[in-house]
């Protein structure tokens, strides 16, 4: 299949999703959608679309093949990213879900998740870049001072700057409670502090793309309390505004901010990923984002968000792979179905092998269902946001924090599956450079890794989301679950297919209240050790809601979703 | 962990299996294996450890990272590839388990398989060109003329000459009914055929180690009839004799062999795979080996050698990368334990987070139970070959036959996933080609594919293993777990660990029962839809085996096992 060929992710799938399932025409009735509605949804999709196919997916192999490179210091990324990025900040991707008067479009989450995902299938890496400019500028905009949002924030969202997260250290890996990087006040005007600390596995962390990069850094202030406690958060841009600047003219210094290294990743290998030093010279300057010691509460509006962003990467990744691989198996032609005669008959495509057939729709099965889990994650998102009702919106916010460790991991997990079996369709060519699904293989391990391992995310799940407020979230969740089951068995769906999942639904509690109760009884590690498998058993109960979902609307058109 | 260190795999483990679990001494009673005794399998085994740990896997990581090269139509190997070849030769590894008159040790195959699995475990892609060469001078043993033994079959033995097998072509892939290759008949003294065709996937199919290579071709002589019944087997050398040649000395010349290309593997990045070419110039001989029309049914015999040694292959893989994350979830410091107290608490090793322990014996179980399982396998191929009494002998073959499906396939499919763990163990470290689990992982993937992928193990498995003469292995399978079942119960193994086995047996009985129904009925395809979960499930009843018989084996020693 040519490049050009690869839909990337399903364009009838996505409009069936937003306008069918997930009903956004719904949300643009909300006062901070006005102006909104299919007539607005539509030609942004038809924008990322065009962008996602035309622009980024061409460039994803070279991109691919050669990594950016280390030069005296700094970071050049591949020469092809630099008109990739010109065309995404001039599309207005990375401020499309914000408000009007940051320069958005006030778009919501649930539309820009979906237009994001044909960015992400065509090139991760180069619509990575955006992706942390948009969670760090939102991380400003929500709780940066005035000046730092003029100064810092808006270029981010111009495209003209960029943005990191700057949590991990060496010697602290998953453990923030371990961040040792300090920040120490000064009597300056600009109130900034003074950094110093070593980063790592920074995404972005450098890059010759843009004028200035701004990285949102943990550090404890000196005297700050141990632990997680004691963590604040950091404006610390690469080069920053000198006191000689005013508000029409801006002069700019370097901030003493270093590249240590560069990583050599296996995947995402267009989006470089450094070892930083802040403050080797003692001159890194940094302004505080919201207040003291409040850094990790801040910094998780952004690490929710970006766990909800690896979920659709991750799914959107899977997504390129499968149909990458259904346009394989409708293509080559190998040996013939067992009762399809001797060898004097012709050979037949690959997807009428039983079981090339099985690899499609287990594919079909996690890429359509994590992509679903993702909408319905960003529009419990939206409402939790710009919703006006008060108990609409707690509810939103209550199912949204149960479902952000599935919905990042599920896809990541599955989707790893799925990316596996895209390459073992393709047989001996599959295991060859040559063909794409290696090298989406490759991209996809990743999504178990950052943003919080798949055992952080269900420690998280087992031993906080699910038991907070005793268990009102799972209680919720349940009520969605057997409210979409009545919806279904209302549209015709078989039983056949609701019980199995009403079944799981009782399974999973009774587990919960058997789990818990381990926990309870003050034996956490007993309950933890089954944490992994807990999460991927809860994941599977939600994608299969997802799929009652998606039957409920579809009624009795299911058969228009075969491959 | 530096390279040194690395195990590979566990001295403990291979010892417990072959002098408690496989008895291998019982077999050294066996006429054909005269003279051999635990004081000749020791030292081979530390003959192979020493080849693995400091030979082979010293130069692992330089020949990923520098894969062979095509240079005026001739591939360049590694240069570090010659002098590991000349041990590999000199030491006796290729024709360990051949007899004594062909210049082997007579060695049996139980003990060569885990002697082999430290040389795969260090550096696959070295082993592979001895393992290649092996299997094609035993089809040359079993099948070849007095002269082709002599002029080809012994200098492989001696590792003057490697071999290889050459049977996939581009337009027919797994399906064999569809190769086109094409042999004629000549009048010529040595009765030597014309050969042409393309192949592809040919692993070791070109390198500059050795004064000659022997290929292993599956052709049509013309006139054949269509399918697989029309196909033979010819031994096609690089190099040809001349009927100048003497049994004293021989001349050569070249043979009408070509390389056409360089397959850009993802792993086992140190042997070459190649498209070749036969005859382009109308004067390529090859040498029919065995009866015409039979080809299929001999290169079988290599292939169910082969499919054996990918599965050692497989999970030696694993076991290489479970010690590495083993090492290092016992070395690297991060965070604590849930019950550990605050972060005023010095941070704890990985290995102590019950994920972590989770993930790890997950490994353990996958790579133990696999090397068990081809212990077995190899134990009943030894029976099966040398064994004096029939129906013991035709037993084994029974169950080698059942087994050889489950034996490739558990340890490449569930050494996979064992494989991600380790990476996974190394978090973003993992993620980095500075580290070694993400280049086992992609070794690991070819395992699935290569000498029949999944699906066909499972066709096999399925459509024609537990189905021939009446589901008689099947049962045979039954008893012999229903055996060791009550020898684990004898030896005090608690009922808990039993009863699922037990449990389990029951009903992959009663599903192959459900599934054979399904096809006798004339649903061939149903049937063989859930072919590959067939075997997964199979699979992992096996192995339940294999941890049983250990079980049964270790008695009270059980806690020794631990991480």
């Amino acid at each position: 299949m040519a490049a050009s060929e690869n839909p990337l992710v399903s364009d009838r799938l996505v409009d069936f999703l937003l306008y069918d399932v997930l009903d956004v025409e719904a949300l643009a009735a909300l006062p901070d959608f006005e102006g909104h509605g299919r007539d607005t949804f539509d030609p942004w999709l038809a924008t990322c679309r065009r962008l996602g196919r035309q622009v980024l997916y061409p460039a994803y192999r070279a991109m691919d093949a050669e990594p950016p490179r280390l030069a005296n210091g700094r970071v050049q990324v591949h020469p092809k990213m630099h008109a990739l990025w010109k065309e995404l900040a001039a599309a207005g991707v990375i401020a499309a879900s914000r408000p009007l008067d940051v320069g958005g479009q006030s778009l919501p989450l649930t539309v820009a998740t979906f237009a994001n995902a044909y960015l992400m299938a065509g090139n991760l890496s180069a619509y990575g870049f955006a992706g942390l400019t948009t969670g760090a500028a939102h991380l400003l905009e929500a709780f940066g001072s005035d000046v730092v949002r003029e100064t810092y924030m808006r270029p981010m969202y111009e495209g003209r700057y960029s943005g990191t997260m700057a949590l991990t250290e060496p010697q602290a890996g998953s453990s923030l409670a371990d961040v040792t990087s300090g920040a120490t006040p000064t009597n300056a005007a600009d109130g900034h502090y003074l950094l110093r600390g070593s980063k790592i596995f920074i995404s972005g962390g450098d890059q010759d793309i843009t004028e200035n990069i701004v990285h949102l850094v943990l550090a404890r202030i000196d005297g700050a309390p141990a632990g997680t406690k004691g963590i604040s958060l950091f404006a610390v841009p690469r080069l920053r505004a000198t006191s000689e600047s005013t508000s029409d003219t801006k002069t700019f210094t370097p901030n003493d901010v270093h590249v240590t290294g560069l990583i050599h990743k296996i995947g995402w290998r267009g989006l470089p990923s450094l070892a930083l030093s802040f403050g080797d010279a003692g001159d890194c300057h940094g302004f505080l984002v919201g207040e003291p010691h409040q850094g990790l509460r801040f910094m998780f509006q952004m690490m929710n968000e970006a766990r909800i962003m690896v979920g659709v990467n991750a799914a959107a990744t899977a997504s390129v792979a499968f149909h990458e691989s259904l346009a394989y198996a409708k293509d080559r032609k190998q040996g013939r179905a067992v009762s399809g005669g001797d060898a004097s008959r012709p050979q037949v495509p690959l997807v009428q092998h039983a079981d090339v057939r099985r690899m499609l729709l287990r594919q079909k099965s996690i890429v359509e269902g994590a992509l679903c889990l993702l909408g319905v994650a960003a529009r419990y998102s939206d409402i939790a946001e710009h919703g006006t009702n008060t108990d609409e919106k707690k509810r939103a916010k209550l199912l949204l924090d149960l479902i952000t460790p599935l919905a990042k991991t599920f896809p990541a997990e599955k989707g790893f599956e799925s990316n596996t079996l895209a390459l073992q369709i393709h047989g001996g060519y599959g295991y060859s450079s040559e063909y794409l699904p290696e090298s989406w293989l490759r991209d996809q391990k990743l999504n178990t890794i950052h943003e919080g391992t798949t055992g952080i995310q269900s420690m998280d799940l087992l031993g906080r989301k699910v038991v907070a407020g005793g268990g009102a979230a799972l209680l919720a969740l349940a009520e969605e679950i057997r409210k979409d089951l009545a919806k279904a068995e209302g549209a015709g769906v078989e039983a056949t297919r609701t019980k199995p999942v009403s079944d799981a639904l009782d399974r999973m509690l009774a587990l919960t209240q058997h789990l818990g109760g381990r926990g309870m009884a003050g034996d956490a590690e007993g309950m933890l050790a089954h944490a992994v498998d807990y999460l991927d058993a809860m994941s599977v109960l939600v994608v299969a809601w997802m799929w009652t979902k998606m039957s409920a609307a579809a009624g009795g058109r299911s058969d228009d979703f075969a491959l």
